[in-house]
Formats: C-alpha cells, sequence, structure tokens
C-alpha cells in the first residue's frame, strides 16, 4: 500500500499521455494510492470529473521554465507541481515520487530536500536494461563521467541492497570494461575489482563487455554514468535501426504485409520482453527520499512502468535498505 | 597498387580461414600484390601448390606464444609472422600489414618500429561502424581510457584526415555525450568542443548521443577509448539479441521456415548494409606505418574487408595525410 506523488507536467508528451496512465495504474491497483500534481487549467479539462476513490488531484498555479536550469532551481521555488510532490515526499505525506522530468531537475531537487549519503557524493541513478532473459540492474545512468574505486564500490553497494530484495542470496554482479581480463581497464576499475572479491554474499564476475549486458546471465552491472549512457543508447539506437529495417520490408506490398502479419504474432512475446518501455522507471539512490525518474518520451505503458517501479521500490523499503549497505562501505 | 603483408597466424579462426580468404582476395584483385606470413608446417598443408602470381608465402619456423603480454614482445623477438611483416613495413618492401591480432599486441610491434606523432601519445584505433546509410569512421576505438581535449582533438584530426579523403570537403563531426546540450558532460569535452567551432573545413555539429552514432548522418564520430568500445560492444550485443529472437521464432515448425524464407529475401540487402563483417578492418593510426587490425573471429568474409580496408589506406596515403594534420595541431 504505496502514496505515490505523481508529476503530470514533466516529459515531452505531457498530461495528455500521463493522465490516462496514471487513472488506469490506480484502477488496475486499487492498493496503492496516486496524488496527481498538475497546472490547472490543462490537467482539469483532461481529468475525468469522477476520480477514481483512490487517485486525488493537486492542482498548481505554476509550471516550472522550460529548459530549467538545475542551478536556478537551487536558488527560486517555482510553486510546480513536481516541487509540491517532492515538499510532500519530504514532509512524509506520500512514499515516493514519479516524474518524466529531466535527471538534472530531479537531481536539484533532491538536493533542496535531502543530502546524498556520505559514500556516493551525488544521487545515483539507478536502471532496469531489458536483456535475453529478465531486465537487470545497471548503474550509475546518471551525472557521474568517470568514476573512482570508492565511487564504483558504492554503485555496488546500492544496486545489491536492490537486487538481494528480489534475486535472494548472493545476486551476480560485474564490473563493466573494455575487455575481460584481470589486466584490462583503468586503475579504478582494477582496485574496485580488488575490492569487490573480498565481498562475502556477492557472485562477484569479474569484468564484461558490453555486449554481455544484453545476455541476461547477471543480475547487476555497475559503471559510471557516461559509459552506462553510451551502452543504453547505443543498444536503442541499434534496437531501432533493426526494426525499422524490418518495418520497412513489411509493408508496401501484399506479401510484406502478409509476412508481418504472421511475424508479429511470433515474435510479440520475443519483442515485448525487448522493450525498453516495459523496464522504465529509474530510481535516483542514495538518500532517504524515494524518487522514480521515467523516461522522458515515456508513453502510457511506459509510465505505469514507471509508477510500478515506485511501488516495487517503498514496498521494498529499497531506499531504507540502500543507506543500510552504503554505511557498511565508510564503517 | 598496394603490397599488403597479411599475418596468417592471428586472431580466433587462423590459417584455416585467413588463407582462403587472403587468395580469393589477391585472386579478384591482381592489381594488389599480398605476402603471406605464416608458421611453415600448417600452413603450407592449407596452400594450393600453385600460388596465384600476385600472392608468396614466407615461412616463418616460430610463432607468438598465445596470450603474449604486450610488454614481454617488447622485451623479445619471437621470430613469429607477425613480426617479420612489421619488420617488411618498417623496411618499406610492404605498403601495410593486415592481421587478426589483439590490438596490444599490434600496438606493442608498432612502438618497436615507429614513434607516435607527438599530438598523440599512443597509436590510435580507428574502426567502420555500420549504420542505417554508409559505414562511418569513430575513433578511438583503441586503448584509451578517457580522453584529454587535446586527444580528442589529436582523434578529429586523424579521422578528419581520412574522411575528407573519401567525403571530400566540409565532412561532417560530433563528439560522442551524454547529452546533446552545450552544458552537458565532462570537461575535456566542453573545451574539445569550444576549439571544433573554430576549425573551418569540417562542418562541426557539436554533440551526440550514442544511438546518434546508428542513423548514419555524419561522417565522423569521436570519443574516448574506453566509450567507444562500450558503444560498439552494445551494439552488437543488441543486435545478436534482436536477430537469434527473430531466428528462434523462424525455425522449428513449417510456417516459421517459410516466413523465414521470404523473410530473409527480402532482408538480405539491409541486413548485408548492417552486418559488422563488411565493416571490418580498423586502421591504427598515428605513425608512418599502415596497420590494419581485423577482428579476432573474422570469417573469410570480414578478413577479406579488412584487406580491402589497407588497399584503401595505402592508396589514398592516409598515415601520412593523418600525420600531416596532426602537424597542425601542434604548430
Amino acid at each position: 500500500m504505496a502514496v505515490l506523488a505523481i508529476d503530470l507536467q514533466g516529459g515531452d508528451l505531457g498530461p495528455s499521455q500521463l493522465i490516462p496512465a496514471s487513472l488506469r495504474y490506480f484502477q488496475k491497483h486499487p492498493e496503492h494510492t496516486g496524488v496527481l500534481y498538475g497546472q490547472s487549467d490543462l490537467c482539469i479539462s483532461l481529468l475525468p470529473r469522477n476520480l477514481p476513490a483512490n487517485v486525488t488531484y493537486k492542482a498548481c498555479t505554476q509550471s516550472l521554465p522550460v529548459n530549467v536550469n538545475p542551478a536556478q532551481l537551487l536558488r527560486h521555488q517555482y510553486h510546480s507541481g513536481l516541487e509540491a510532490a517532492y515538499q510532500a515526499l519530504a514532509d512524509e505525506q506520500v512514499d515516493a515520487v514519479v516524474s518524466a522530468e529531466h535527471t538534472g531537475v530531479l537531481m536539484a531537487l533532491m538536493h533542496r530536500h535531502a543530502v546524498p549519503h556520505p559514500a556516493v557524493d551525488r544521487p545515483v541513478l539507478v536502471s532496469w536494461v531489458p536483456t535475453a532473459r529478465d531486465p537487470i540492474v545497471m548503474l550509475d545512468l546518471g551525472a557521474s563521467f568517470s568514476a573512482s574505486a570508492e565511487q564504483l564500490l558504492g554503485f555496488a553497494a546500492i544496486g545489491l541492497a536492490i537486487v538481494e530484495e528480489s534475486k535472494g542470496a548472493s545476486p551476480s554482479l560485474a564490473l563493466l570494461n573494455l575487455g575481460v581480463e584481470a589486466n584490462k581497464g583503468p586503475h579504478s576499475l582494477r582496485l574496485a575489482a580488488e575490492q569487490l572479491k573480498h565481498w562475502s554474499d556477492i557472485d562477484f564476475r569479474g569484468y564484461i563487455e558490453a555486449n554481455e549486458v544484453f545476455q541476461g546471465r547477471l543480475d547487476l552491472v555497475v559503471t559510471d554514468g557516461f559509459t552506462g549512457n553510451a551502452v543504453i543508447k547505443s543498444a536503442e539506437g541499434t534496437l531501432d535501426l533493426t526494426l525499422s529495417a524490418l518495418k520497412q520490408q513489411l509493408q508496401g506490398d501484399w506479401l510484406g504485409r502478409l509476412l508481418g502479419y504472421f511475424l508479429n504474432r511470433r515474435l510479440k512475446p520475443q519483442f515485448i520482453r525487448l522493450d525498453p518501455r516495459r523496464s522504465n522507471g529509474a530510481l535516483l539512490a542514495g538518500s532517504p527520499l524515494t524518487v522514480i525518474k521515467s523516461h522522458g518520451d515515456a508513453d502510457a505503458v511506459a509510465f505505469q512502468a514507471a509508477i510500478g517501479r515506485a511501488t516495487e521500490a517503498v514496498r521494498g523499503r529499497w531506499c531504507h535498505r540502500i543507506l543500510d549497505r552504503l554505511d557498511l562501505l565508510i564503517r
């Protein structure tokens, strides 16, 4: 039973997608409660007259300026829905915030209300990546351009706190590198690997290269935010390219359309698994506040997945488990 | 008319794949000459009694130790075919070396015979990446774990020397980053971007994220070796995953096999374009010696592509054009 604050304004698609997605989610999950934050006029025209019993709407008169700078956000209050949602989270009126706003904005607001754990110097973005099997956890997907050994160990601790809740004992973990041999890669990675060998409650698999991420044989992959972003975007680009090559051949003439019809039925189960929308919802980890970042271009399917992630995070007490794991690093 | 030294021993597949691939290449291209370097017994059993007129074979009695350490290689001579090929290159008996050996080994041997240009502190690996359109040039794919602004400018100069030969005036170039906005990313990237804005003979497109690499709208993408490797491996992993999901559905029952038959015919032209084997052959750039690195798991198609790359490099005088471009950076 989680109480979730939903930001209706963030992201490229806005309230016209996010309102129906949110309503559908809370209708399907009457055990959870949604508090939707939006800007009056637009949202009110899109909301049904009778909201479901577990949904309330909070009208805000203002929204964040377009392309607001995180630094500005630290100095000013804009009385936006997202800021009100964070305030409700800090005041413990809600259990989590879900937003499709830019990472920088979400991090800046996090900074306003909470101090990151000293073992990580800023919030860390934990993502779920579709693979040939189940989605796996990968981090950092945030703003770390490179990572020291200490940061990598912090990322590992954060990821482990999450996956040991779902995967049970001895989750498997690997560091992303440019080769699998022990002598490969930068000093920071080799130092982190040396340490991880001595963590007794994990199955440390050493280094992997980025292609192995998608085989789904691991529970957790640790890397810096710059590389993590490159891996995810590269996979998205390749998937787009392959699927559009496929689509192009399956329309136009009758044989193509016929092939497309049969193929679509057969491939659906596979492609549902690979669909990044269903793994949407990244956790801003490292503070006591549960904030879930949805993709900016999230459609209704993707946004519901992000809300689902928030309920998982609340139920699993992820943020507190993470802080406990991080405490072990600085003892 | 290039004279190419071919290392038959490097790579996972060895002479049984590399000999037929080399013979086929030089039969198809009688204007070029191949000097094949291999270890006597095995190669002689695989070579035809009558070699084509433009192919000679050089027998070496020894080969490199398995998993030879680049540091060892700098201290010892193993009298292997690859070392003989490099010697022939340094002595100007051949125009280029083609090998499927590990990058570290090729770099160590480069170090034995040539000094990298002072604008780059080590050889840089230039690769060709398949995209929705033509393959594009991307670098570094080598051993740079991160790159300073100066190194990034060196990579840009190297790439430009190559693409301006094939693409003509004002080739388009972008830096790989974790966002496209000007304020995104590490300091080194922003410094390099500031400089590139003032390069008059290029079409500088600022930052791209990794998904844009595969759209093929650019001539050249510049990044460090760690990120570059992650992008390539991630794309390979995703392509494998998608194609194996597809194949799995197109075998087994009769309908699947029938769909597979028609689909295969339709998709072949698309998939040939995406096939990384056809973009095989990376250039070890930054010295006067032309060395082409083939993928370690190169089959006959891929290895022929690498030999083709070597002839392009020789014909276009890439290595000298690169040194000229790098000279401009340190004036």
